[in-house]
């Protein structure tokens, strides 16, 4: 299958090509980019030397439209709707890896990306396959989630469907690795600023903080999330962890089992052993979801959940190709075998 | 004014001996370590090089007490409680910098710290200055506090002494430097393991967290802090983020000047302003605790207010300095103006 | 083909079983380690959760020799010459990995190792496909070549053979990320000792300095090799920065043709182009060697080449893996094809 | 003393700032920044918050020169041209942070930093008062060195006094902290790319070559200095390997005790004993160089030398203050005896 990448130089764009690089199925024919256009793309990912014989060009969406017959737009938030609906329309398929089409209400979207939504007739499934594979199957769209959400999302999603937690006061303090901010310099990811120091932002205002709640509002009517993001010196892996209050007495073990029971046959989600603490390191370079502690407070009627995502594989790339091979009836797990390195 | 410092060798014991070499009322005249016997400061603390000319010394306790005129016991929990009854009686004014002496309920010593406390009698002045200055200036014995209960308490008082929120129901979700586990290497401190990662522990369970309801209750009845502490990969460095749910329609700045008001005057406490985030980094090498955000969420009914120290300074070392400094009537901030240094 | 193990809970080890879990021609049948007798391999090395199901075992050498076909050794120094003649004796294949058969000449050893060596009648092919492919493919036990050995001696080759450069003036200065010093934890490796900072060591005495010397003197007699290694805050990678001075005039494009020819259809050694310079990071969980810059400086009659691996793939166990293709006849790069994650 | 700082707003301007805020002798009475004009110095340098109450501006020279009895001009290469005439012709002192005026040779300067020089009239004193004390006390205008020739030089001084060494193969392979870099986010300088990694840099034209060499051919004729520049992981800490070739039998303790009497009474030179190797981090935040190893290797008629230093402090501001407090008569080490943290 011929597979076509459209703003590939970004970190997510460069993940894509890393994981399809292995990919038995496919073959990435364009991979666009303003900025490097007719550079070699492994000069720009050094660790494709040697691997990939590939340029970066600058095509137009009706010329990637052409030549592919599946579709990445790692392209940034607002410029997504302007390309998504010439891909749609041209029949191929699509994973699109930025916000817009994320929302199910428009409103919310407009209000937290601060930003007017012009592709209102185009919708998309979201692509958390964990909750929404059935739909993924069939998807001509899949918006694929935000790094945050799928770390949050898959680290509430078991607990929230059973009446047991305060619905509203359920709080995800979340620690992002520096990739996440992406591969523009910074003043924030200069080394000196973000090493051997970490930063709260956007406390109370994140945009991923409404994406949990839709998700998880489709499970139970009701959820509030109380969401704070993080950066800390880490190049990639993000941590969330969850504190709930518990309406009905559990045990650590009892809290366990319905993660244990809630993820069966899943690829992608490693559900630890009850008390267990996920490390981040652990799934660093990987797809894998690590879901573990589940250690309730009697004290003060509490548990706490930690989920661990590598935020550029399960929480973009990995993903996406994990959305693509649904859609494309491929095996899920698909170029997303290579095992994470330790230490 | 003569000090000694039992148990000197450790990372507490080395801000001690940093912080008193710029000390312009005191001389230590001893440091103890049963480590480094007969060995030069300066050689385990590279830093000291060139400025300090000691030995650490194998000492008894009755030799320490004579020697000196006040004394720090940087020693482990459960080794203190065997020494300050001895300094007490013997007249020295102590600051202990271990958990032993901080409960003023020693049932819940024994059930977090997992021993037995053998020196039931001995009462000590929980120090921290910005809640008890008053009570630190006539004490004999001071029980410097933790630091992560450093950071959350003086991140709550002035929060929890309003009728503001729902006192059950507060989490703190705190990130530590990795120093704050000691000198001694162990497999989580390991570079390899510690680096590039983030790790979340004792999630229900830290000795720190009936600490810090303690001093809370003795502001207001009722409150239950929801800890989690984390290692991330940082030298020194003690970030709380602090998630609290409003019973009453507040906003930012409300918030803002409660805190404002509650830390006029106060030396080693800035309140940034209204929205402001503190970074980790800015408080390096220095005794400051900076609290910031304020933020409030309406729609979730929540705001959230960061607290960040240096572990080893105000969150141990600097606070056991300006301890002393009360005690002895010395002006509170001697020793301690060391600028932090940036990036 | 069945594999065994031997010391397989330290870093080479792991990266022994992570790349053996994808190779497609053989298959690990035991791994000891004493520490961790009885316990799952994926609990120790969380890297492999889910996807090798094994146990470390305490066996005899000559139990793992009747279970396996092939065994590697990633035995401490002084260790491997305890356990390697029995196993060659039973007709095992075997690659050690540690320093006790790297040497033709035993007085060598035994000075820079500072101990008796005691099985002088043992020979091994040293295990640098690069310059020993050939003898590797014949031999029944292959003595893995150190991590700086092998960073410096593939960046030192191509020029040694040409009648070039003054062999008795080579400064090799190498920067080796922390897991090279293992998993155990020591205060070098502590990361409050280790983070933000750099460390020389053994600057006239490390024992890889005379295996480096060692080959290269096989390519033309009379190198000496002036290194020194250091310490620096990077989970792998190997970077040694070469400097040569120059005894006939030649250009940087002249060396870089040096290189590319000797390098021609070398399936790990990247040659970049004239004035490119390797970055550690490019390979990063790799089994490649980038080597780079071939710089001249006409004024100081000099050259300077930059060599860079990871030193537990390339380093370690990758090249051991590399070895047993060669020995076994498989293709020299199965289980090695992952890529490399960038950022 | 009234002091201003042009070009205040980088790293070396903000630890001007930092340092002259602890200093008896002196006041900062202006801090020019075009880019952050008006905004409070403590929001941009956040160690300042509570310590000092100034805002940068905006000034001409003529401004500050008329403002100030003593000016640091911290201004980038190429501008200081421009600046620095008018200042000296306006009476005031000068220290100039630049590299403009550090050169005898003005075609040497054009050469290295590829720019027409502007000032040929103005002479400067070469700044680094371990050579130059005398000429210092009586200059209007120093030029103080850059961070690798103050590590280099003081590593070398000593033994290059001497007929000891091949002069013309000196290897100085240094590691310098990505402050070195600047305030200003740069692709090589994204946390992303510089964490976990090592990059060499202009490994055979870095600026700072040729200033090494004018400065040990003052002390002997005939030095080439071989300079290989690298970014290390670390914040702040510079610390150079000097490779050396003997020509003469000397001991490790015959060059310990070179170095000791050719220091003996400097105030921030710290010789290390013999064998003893010294860490970056601990001169971090302070004014130290410390220098220490001295190795001989007999076999390879070589020696090694290690001298590290903060590159933002003796590499720059500190060192630029302790060449102000010398012009002015002032104690030499006034503003710097802030001791450095451990860890």
């Amino acid at each position: 299958m011929k597979v076509g990448i459209i703003g590939a130089s970004g970190y997510t764009g460069s993940e894509l090509l890393r994981i399809l690089a292995g990919h038995r199925e496919c073959e990435v024919v364009c991979a666009t980019s303003r900025r490097y256009e007719g550079k070699d793309v492994s000069l720009v990912n050094q660790n494709l030397r040697g691997i990939i014989d590939l340029k970066f060009e600058n095509m137009t969406v009706s010329e990637v439209a052409k030549k592919s017959d599946f579709v990445f737009c790692a392209t940034p938030h607002g410029t997504s709707m302007d390309i998504v609906p010439e891909l749609v329309k041209s029949g191929v398929k699509v994973v699109d890896l930025s916000g817009d089409f994320r929302f199910n209400d428009i409103a919310t979207y407009e209000k937290y990306y601060d930003k007017k939504h012009t592709a209102h007739d185009i919708k998309a499934v979201y692509g958390l396959p964990e909750l929404h594979r059935t739909k993924i199957k069939e998807a001509e769209l899949v918006a694929n989630p935000g790094c945050y959400p799928t770390s949050a999302i898959l680290g509430l999603a078991p607990l929230v469907s059973e009446d047991l937690i305060d619905l509203e006061k359920i709080v995800v303090d979340s620690k992002s690795g520096i990739s996440g901010a992406g591969a523009t310099p910074k003043p924030a990811t200069h080394y000196t600023m973000a090493a051997d120091s970490v930063s709260a932002y956007k406390v109370t205002s994140h945009q991923h903080m409404p994406e949990i709640e839709q998700e998880l509002n489709l499970l139970k009517e009701g959820v509030k999330v109380s969401f704070v993001p993080h950066i800390v010196p880490v190049i990639r892996g993000l941590s969330s962890t969850i504190h709930v209050f518990l309406e009905r007495d559990v045990s650590t073990d009892d809290i366990h089992s319905i993660y244990e029971d809630f993820y069966t046959g899943e690829p992608f989600v490693r559900v630890l052993g009850a008390g267990v603490i996920p490390r981040m390191s652990a799934v660093r370079g990987t797809n894998y979801a690590d879901i573990g502690s589940f250690e309730v407070d009697y004290d003060r009627k509490r548990a706490v959940i930690v989920s661990v995502i590598d935020n550029l594989v399960k929480g973009a790339s990995g993903q996406a190709v994990q959305n693509m091979n649904i859609m494309m009836g491929f095996d899920e797990t698909e170029g997303l075998k290579s095992i994470g390195i330790h230490p």
